[in-house]
C-alpha cells in the first residue's frame, strides 16, 4: 500500500538520461515516438483524451477511474480509508468491516471528499515569467509570481466555472494552468472488510507477491443524482497478461529526480532523518493511544496506517540515498551541464538554500493535529481575507475557497481525546524543536507542562464544533480578535512567527525556482525537451510492461492469484494480519482460485498513483495501482527497472470477489457500462 | 515496571532541602536523627547490617534479597528477563511459559549473571583527592584519578578476594571504596508467566492501581551446592498495611538531582528528546522485526519490553523538564549557593561542558547492539592489556576481569537475523549521525549500502562462537593485528575515533566532579552534610509509609488484592495484555482472593531499585519494590511525595501464588527459613 503525503512543493524534473520505461508523462507531452519505437504502440488523441478524461483525482490524495456511466468511481480501500474512517462509528466500523449499498438509497455522502477530473491544460509560462522583474529580488519576486498566479486562476475559474490550478513544473521551468471539474457529492457504494483489502498488513507492506484486494468503490453525483459520466472505461478481465503492455494513468504526488547533490545530501543528512524521527514519534504516540482499548484503536487506525506506511517508505527513500555512490553520479552528471552552460551558479544557488533551511531546523511557528490546523487556518483566513485575493497566501485565494471551506467546515467526527492526545504531543516537540528556554515556547506553555496546556485548550475550545467555526469565519477577523476561545489565541500568538517562516520558506523556494529554471533550461539544450517533469500530483501517464524479476537468485512471477492468497494465509499459520475475512473463508469453494489477484509492472509510480487505473493497449482497464514494491522506494530520487515494480490489483479479481464473495451482482452489472 | 539502564556516570547529589520522606541514603550515612523525628524509629547497627546483608544487587541491572538459609533470591520477574531469555529456545519459552523447579537437579543455571552482596563500605576520598595535583588540567586529572581508583580497587582485590569498586559520590565531593561477595553460579528455580508477571502489559505500565505478580526466585550456590546464606530476610505476609512506615533496600541506578540549571537545560532540549528518538526507533526497528513471525517475536522480545519501559520513564522525565518554572527555581537556588561562596565558577564549568557535549552530538565512534559490542570490546582489550592495570580504561582493568570476560564469554543464544536487523539500523544511524560524506561513513560502509554491509559482516564473522572469540581474546594485540574477521576490522577502524571521544567525554566528565565537588562543599558548607547523594546504583535505604494519593479527584487506596487481578481483566473485557494466564484461571476458586497483591509507598526509588526488598520495622520482608507510578518519573530529577509512589507486589501474594497457583509447596517451606 502506498499513502500519499501530498505537499504541493516544487515539481522537479528529472535529470538522468531516461532509461528503459522511466518517466511519468504530462498529457500534453507523451512520448508518442518512444511508444512507438519501443513498444510499437501508436498514441492516438482519443485514446489518449479517453484516458485523461477517465481519470480521476481525490483530493484526499490519491487516484481512481471512472468506471460506468452512471458515475462509478474505483479506487484503493486505503485511498478511501480516511472517508471510510469518518463514515465509522463507535457502534458502526465500515474501516474495518467493510460495506455494500445494494441500492442507491443506501450509498452513504463523504463529510469531505472532492474528487477532480482534469479537463484541459494550458502553457501559462510566459505570462507567469513575465509578471517577475529581473530587478526584483526573491521575496518580492515570489510575491509577484504568487499573485500573477493566483490572477490567472481567479480569471479562469470566473471564466469557467472549473478549479483552475496553475502548475510549477520542471521545478519552474514551466508553468501550465489545469482546469478540473469538480466532484463535491461523492457517496460509498462498496468497500471489503480491511482484512482482505490490506490482507498481510504492515508486514507484507511494500513486498510482493501480494494478495490484496486494495480497491472501494465509489458513486459521484451531481444535482442529487447519479452523474452522468461519458469518458469511462470498460473493462478487460484477460488483460495484464505477463508481457503485456500497459499504461498507468495517475496523480504520483511528488518526486526528487532533478536534486543537486547539494539538495540530496540535505535530503539524506537532515530532512529524510528528521521526518523519520517524527513518524516514528507519532507511530509509538498512536500505539501507545491504541493501548487504552478497542474504540481508541478505532479512533487512531487510520492515522496509524498512513503514518506506519509513510515510515517505511521514507526508510526506503533514505536507504536509497544512503547508498554510496549515488550522489557522487549526480554530482559528475551536473558537473558536465556546468561546463556546458559554463557557470555554477544555479547549483550554488540550491547549495546555499540547503544551508537556510538547516539553520531553520531550530525554528517552528506550528502544530500538527487537526483541532489547531482548524484554529490556525480561521486566524490566517481571516487575516488574508482583508487584502485582494491575488496578494493572499495561496490557499486562502477566492478560486480556492470552495475546496478550503469544504475542508475547514467537514462535519467529519473528532475525537476530544485523539486530539489531546496529539496536542499534548506536539506541544512537547515544539518545545524540543525550540528549546525550553525560548520566549515564544513560555508563551505557548503558559506556565503549564505540554500535557497540561493541551487538556485545558481541548477542554475549553469550541471548535469541535462545526457550527461555531461558521459563525467565527463569518465574523472576519473582527471575530478572531474578539474570541477568547484559547486555541484561537493560541494560533494568534503563533502567527507572527509562523509568517515569517512562511515567508522565509516562500523565498527560499524561489531562489530554487530560478536556479532549476535555469538548469531546465540547459538541460533542454543539451538533450532536447522530450523529458518529463517530477511528479506534482497532477496526472501523468506511465507504462510498462507486466513483468516479474529476481531476487536473492529466485524469480519472482509477475502475477498471484485469488487461491494463492488461501495458500498464503497457510504459510503463515493464519496468524497476525494474515487472517483472510470470514466471508473469504465463508466463499472460498466458490472462488474461481486461477483468478488472476496482483500484478507487477514496471511503469514509473509513486505515492498519489495509488487507486490509478491500469489500461491496456485498447484503453481498457485491467487493473488498479495501489503500491510499489520495496526496491522501487527510491522512485523519489530515481528509478530503476531492475527490481522495482509497481504493484496493481488485477481487475478480474475485483469482479469475481464482488460476484462470489460479496454477493454484488448489481453492481458488476453496471461496471464498464 | 522499571527496567534500569546502568549507565555509571558520574553520581549527583541532591541540591534540594530535603523534604517528607525524600532521600536515598548511603549505608554508611543514614538519617537516624529524621528517623527517630518522624517516624519514631530508632535504626540500630544490627538491623541495618542484616539489611545491608541480605541485599543483593544483579549486575544485569536491578536488585533482589536473599530469603532462605539456602541461597533463595527473590527478585522481580522482569529484573530476571534476561536471563529467562537467555535460558530459553524456540521450543522451551521460560519468559513467556514461567518455569518451576521443585527439586535442586532441575534448577537451571543462568548463562552469565553476576549478583553482588555489599559486605563493606570505606571512605577513601582523601586518597582519590591526593592524587590529583592542582597543576594537572582536566585530561592528566582524569587519568590520574582513573589510575589512583584503579590502584585502591586492585590492592583491595587482592587482599580480600572480593570484587572492589570506587564508587564516585556527591558528583566528586565524596569517593567510597564498595566491596563486594559476588556469586556468579545463580540458577533459576521459579518464575511465573509473563502474562501474570505483567499482567495488564505496556498499557499498564507506570499506572497504578496495578496487579503485576512481577517476582521471580533464584538461587546462588557455591561450589555446585546451594550456597550457605547467614544474613537472608523472613517475611511478614501481614505487613505494609496502610499506614505503616516501610524501608526499601536497593540499587537505585541514577538520579541527577544536583544538576544545575545549565545541565538541566541540556537534558531538556538534548539528551532526552535524543534518547527518545533513540528509543522509538529501536521500538519500531524490533515491531518490524517482530511482524516477521513468533519465533522473531520471542527472540525480540526481551528488548522490546526493555525499550518500551525506557520511553515511557524517559517520556515522564521530559515531560518533568518541560514543566516551566522548574529549572528557573533550581536556579534560584543555586544563585544563594554562588553569593554565599562568592563566585560562579563551577557552576560556568558545568554550562561550558553543556556547550561541548552538544557539539559532539554530530560525532560517534561506535555501534549498538551485542555482536558489535563484542568486536569492540575484544580490540580495546587487546589494546589494552599492552598497559599495566592501573593505566588502562577502566573496564580492562584486572579487578573487573572477572566480571567482564564473564559477560564477554556468554554462551546465551545469538540470532543472526535480529544482530543482522540490529546492525543495519546502527549502520544507518551511524550515517544519520555524522552525515553521509564524512569520509570515516565511507570507510565503514565500505562502498554499500548500510543493510548489504550489515548482511556481509554478520555473514563473514566468526565472533557468534564463543570458543573464536576465546582464542581471539588469548592471542591479544597480535591475534587483533592478524584477524581477517570484517567486525574485528569494523572496530579497527572505528578505534580512533571511539578513543578520541572517549577521550574528550572523561575530560569534560573530570571537569563536572571537580565543579560539583565545589559546589558540593558549598552546600554542606551551607546546610551541613546529612544530605544524601544522587543515586549511582550502589545499596541505598530509602523509606516511608504505605499511602494511598489522590488523582483527578478520585483517591487511589494504597493497596490492591488477588481478587482485584480478575476484575481488572473482566473490565477489560480479557483482551490485550489483559489476560491473566491459564494457571490462574484454573485456580481462581481456590485463591483466597482477599490477599494483598500490590501496594504504593512514598519511598524515594528509581529505576535499579526493581527488585528491592521492602521491609518492615523488625526488617521482615513485607514486599518487593517493580515499579513507580506516572507521577514518580521525574524522580531523577526531583522527589515529591504528593502523587508519586513506589510501587511493590505484596510478599502474601506470593505466597499464596506459590502455593495455590504454582503448587510450589516445596519452595514455599524453604522462603525465610
Amino acid at each position: 500500500m502506498r499513502r500519499l503525503l501530498v505537499v504541493l512543493i516544487l515539481g522537479w524534473w528529472t535529470s538522468a538520461a531516461v532509461q528503459a520505461d522511466e518517466g511519468m508523462w504530462l498529457f500534453n507531452g507523451l512520448p508518442k515516438q518512444d511508444l512507438k519505437q519501443k513498444h510499437d504502440f501508436e498514441v492516438t488523441q482519443d485514446w489518449a483524451e479517453h484516458l485523461q478524461l477517465a481519470s480521476v483525482r481525490f483530493n484526499s490524495g490519491g487516484s481512481a477511474s471512472f468506471i460506468s456511466s452512471n458515475g462509478l468511481v474505483l479506487t484503493n480501500h486505503h485511498v478511501a480509508a480516511d472517508t471510510l474512517y469518518k463514515l465509522s462509528t463507535a457502534e458502526r466500523n465500515l474501516a474495518e468491516d467493510g460495506y455494500y449499498a445494494d441500492i442507491l438509497e443506501d450509498e452513504l455522502k463523504a463529510p469531505d471528499l472532492e474528487l477532480n477530473q482534469l479537463v484541459s491544460i494550458e502553457d501559462v509560462t510566459a505570462r507567469v515569467d513575465a509578471a517577475v522583474k529581473p530587478e526584483m529580488d526573491a521575496a518580492e519576486a515570489s510575491k509577484a509570481r504568487q499573485a500573477v498566479m493566483s490572477k490567472i486562476e481567479q480569471e479562469s475559474k470566473e471564466k469557467t466555472g472549473l478549479r483552475s490550478d496553475v502548475v510549477t513544473l520542471y521545478g519552474g521551468g514551466r508553468y501550465h494552468l489545469y482546469r478540473y471539474k469538480q466532484y463535491t457529492d461523492v457517496r460509498l457504494v462498496w468497500a471489503p472488510e480491511v482484512q482482505a483489502a490490506m490482507f498481510g498488513g504492515d508486514a507484507d507492506n511494500f513486498e510482493y507477491p501480494r494478495y490484496c484486494l486494495d480497491v472501494t468503490i465509489f458513486r459521484v453525483y451531481e444535482e442529487g443524482q447519479p452523474a452522468k459520466i461519458e469518458h469511462f472505461l470498460s473493462v478487460n478481465p484477460d488483460g495484464a497478461q505477463d508481457g503485456d503492455l500497459v499504461f498507468v494513468s495517475g496523480n504520483p504526488g511528488r518526486t526528487q529526480r532533478i536534486l543537486t547533490a547539494e539538495a540530496l545530501e540535505y535530503q539524506r543528512d537532515h530532512r529524510l532523518p528528521d521526518v523519520l524521527n517524527l513518524l516514528r514519534r507519532k507511530e509509538v504516540l498512536m500505539q501507545q493511544y491504541a493501548l487504552e482499548g478497542p474504540e481508541q484503536e478505532r479512533r487512531g487506525r487510520d492515522a496509524m496506517l498512513g503514518i506506519q506506511n509513510s515510515r517505511k517508505a521514507y526508510t526506503g527513500m533514505l536507504a536509497g540515498l544512503q547508498n554510496p555512490g549515488f550522489i557522487e553520479q549526480k554530482r559528475s552528471q551536473h558537473r558536465q551541464l556546468q561546463e556546458a552552460i559554463g557557470t555554477e551558479q544555479p547549483w550554488q544557488t540550491i547549495a546555499e538554500v540547503q544551508d537556510r533551511r538547516v539553520e531553520l531546523k531550530s525554528r517552528t511557528g506550528s502544530l500538527r493535529g487537526r483541532i489547531y490546523g482548524i484554529a490556525e487556518d480561521l486566524v490566517l483566513m481571516a487575516q488574508e481575507d482583508e487584502k485582494p485575493s491575488p496578494e493572499r497566501l495561496r490557499e486562502f485565494r477566492d478560486s480556492n475557497r470552495e475546496s478550503f471551506e469544504q475542508a475547514l467546515f467537514s462535519p467529519a467526527p473528532m475525537y476530544a481525546d485523539l486530539e489531546r492526545t496529539e496536542l499534548a504531543d506536539e506541544l512537547a516537540r515544539f518545545v524540543e524543536i525550540r528549546g525550553g528556554s525560548d520566549p515564544l515556547v513560555a508563551k505557548v506553555l503558559a506556565g503549564k507542562g505540554p500535557r497540561q496546556r493541551a487538556a485545558d485548550l481541548i477542554q475549553q475550545t469550541s471548535l469541535f464544533d462545526v457550527e461555531a467555526r461558521k459563525k467565527l469565519a463569518k465574523q472576519g477577523l473582527a471575530g478572531i480578535r474578539a474570541s477568547d476561545d484559547p486555541l484561537i489565541e493560541l494560533a494568534v500568538i503563533l502567527n507572527e512567527e509562523y509568517r515569517q517562516l512562511r515567508g522565509i520558506s516562500e523565498e527560499l523556494d524561489e531562489k530554487e525556482r530560478q536556479a532549476y529554471a535555469k538548469i531546465t533550461e540547459a538541460k533542454f539544450k543539451a538533450e532536447g525537451d522530450s523529458v518529463y517533469p517530477d511528479a506534482t500530483f497532477t496526472l501523468r501517464l506511465a507504462f510498462g510492461p507486466v513483468q516479474g524479476y529476481e531476487e536473492d537468485g529466485q524469480s519472482v512471477p509477475s502475477n498471484t492469484t485469488m487461491g494463492g492468497a488461501f495458500k498464503h494465509q497457510t504459510v503463515h499459520d493464519s496468524e497476525g494480519a494474515w487472517v483472510l475475512p470470514k466471508s473469504w473463508m465463508d466463499a472460498q469453494d466458490s472462488i474461481a482460485s486461477s483468478t488472476p489477484f496482483n500484478f507487477v509492472c514496471t511503469a514509473d509510480i509513486i505515492g498519489g498513483n495509488s487507486g490509478s487505473p491500469v489500461v491496456d493497449r485498447d484503453g481498457k482497464l485491467v487493473g488498479v495501482i495501489f503500491d510499489g514494491n520495496i526496491q522501487s522506494l527510491t522512485g523519489d530520487f530515481y528509478y530503476t527497472d531492475v527490481q522495482a515494480r509497481a504493484v496493481a490489483v488485477h481487475i478480474a479479481s475485483v469482479l469475481e470477489a464482488l460476484r462470489s464473495i460479496y454477493s454484488a451482482t448489481e453492481l458488476v452489472q453496471q461496471i464498464g457500462r
